[in-house]
């Protein structure tokens, strides 16, 4: 069956997640509904790289599509852009080998948080906004402490977690650019709301209510750490890496806020 | 009386423009609300320096504010963060001398209009999304002939014009960001819809409709411009110029929809 290969981008905002569900406006079952209406098939496969939670956006999500249908990627493309809502575009379709699978042959999930340390008027959705002063460089050191092998347990929404609870973060790191902090980070996967009470702990340590050396002790269980989770309107789901290929990150620009000085990106750490 | 100059930033997108109305939702007749809210006083006088349209954005109005109260910026301007909807941001507030007049002392506005060559799920608020090709060094040519002193009367909505429909356009120039082109376009004042209905015949050119070398014909009244403005949502005012001060002026980086490949700004022309 042909396979193809979707590069997608939302505005999580109005989703109640990536994950078709029997209510709600998801972004897989409105997919869903624009390929049929495109392709005219009724059977379409479809399956993402990652379940982005309610809110969450997604920069370049990826999915795999196999239905029956024969139309030509560039003719279904510029059928979607006519058809998709305003806050859903797919970047590219390419035809790929029909073994190909979004989720299962994904190596790895790059996501970012943007924390805005001024009030925006672009920057509700997509940002969030911090008023008092956070200790940036107490921050980037707990972030380079979440990096490497460990059981992030303590950092996973409990729900049905039978699965191994170890996870390798490939890299946690924290840039700025002019008032915007980004978070950015790498794993194979992520267990449920890791990504946000991950960055929730390290705004609790830049607000001084945590020390950077609390990480590893929260990693080894001797502590727990803060039940702060940061909002979804911040994190994004930014690219995902399969064998073979190479990164193509989104430059470290905030998105939907606007930069009024400077693009010029410091990374701490 | 004491006089205050702010800096303010606003999504326009759900407000009928910047001047107060007896009736809609505006940008001076909110922030008045949040100021008499804030300072506790009834008699306000604001002005802003460019009335914008409904839907058109600013990155940096400006506005003068007088008023008896005696609280200082720094208090002004935490509350007015508490205070004010999500889409209007007051990002500076200095007191200054009491002569200052926004509007009337200001030398030059400088708006960006947003073109976007990709559909993006962030850019329906921010950016006119044009599927088909354009030729930018045409609408780059056009761009630069339409700076000097001219008489922009084929690009002002008619509307009680009794004063002169001379403009000098300090600079009218394109350039392009990845999937984007920005146009930034400066001088001392704009007439009613003149923006929009530039940009709209820049684009009737890149689409070729219309000739760069029409330009000085519309100019001269030989002939008459396309009559396609625009859309509001593409145009931001971004700064305004006076005396003594040097220009601020933001990066060529879109606001809203996201860089996803590079930051780098190609000026043309």
């Amino acid at each position: 069956m042909p396979t193809h290969r979707l590069l997608i981008e939302y505005d999580g905002t109005k989703f109640a997640g990536w994950q078709a569900q029997a209510s709600g406006r998801t972004v897989q079952g409105t997919l869903l509904d624009a390929l049929r209406a495109v392709t005219c098939e009724r059977e379409i496969d479809l399956q993402g790289a990652g379940r982005t939670d309610a809110g969450v956006h997604a920069l370049g999500q990826v999915a795999s599509l196999r239905t029956r249908g024969r139309l030509d990627p560039a003719t279904i493309r510029r059928r979607l852009d006519e058809t998709l809502p305003a806050d859903l575009a797919v970047r590219r379709i390419d035809l790929v080998p029909p073994r190909f699978h979004a989720r299962h042959d994904a190596l790895a999930r790059c996501y970012r948080y943007q924390i805005a340390a001024r009030r925006s008027a672009f920057g509700k959705r997509t940002t969030w906004w911090i008023a008092e002063p956070l200790d940036l460089d107490a921050m980037a050191v707990a972030a380079r402490s979440f990096e490497g092998r460990h059981d992030f347990r303590p950092f996973a929404k409990r729900g049905g977690e039978k699965d191994s609870t170890l996870v390798e973060v490939e890299l946690c790191r924290l840039a700025v650019v002019e008032d915007f902090v980004i978070v950015r980070l790498v794993a194979s996967h992520f267990l449920w709301n890791q990504v946000r009470r991950m960055v929730g702990a390290l705004v609790a340590i830049g607000r001084g209510a945590a020390a950077a050396d609390d990480v590893p002790r929260w990693l080894s269980g001797a502590s727990t750490p803060p039940l702060l989770a940061a909002p979804a309107a911040g994190l994004f789901l930014e690219t995902v890496r399969y064998p073979g290929e190479e990164w193509s990150l989104p430059p470290l620009v905030p998105v939907g806020a606007p930069l009024l000085s400077t693009v010029q990106a410091r990374v701490l750490g």
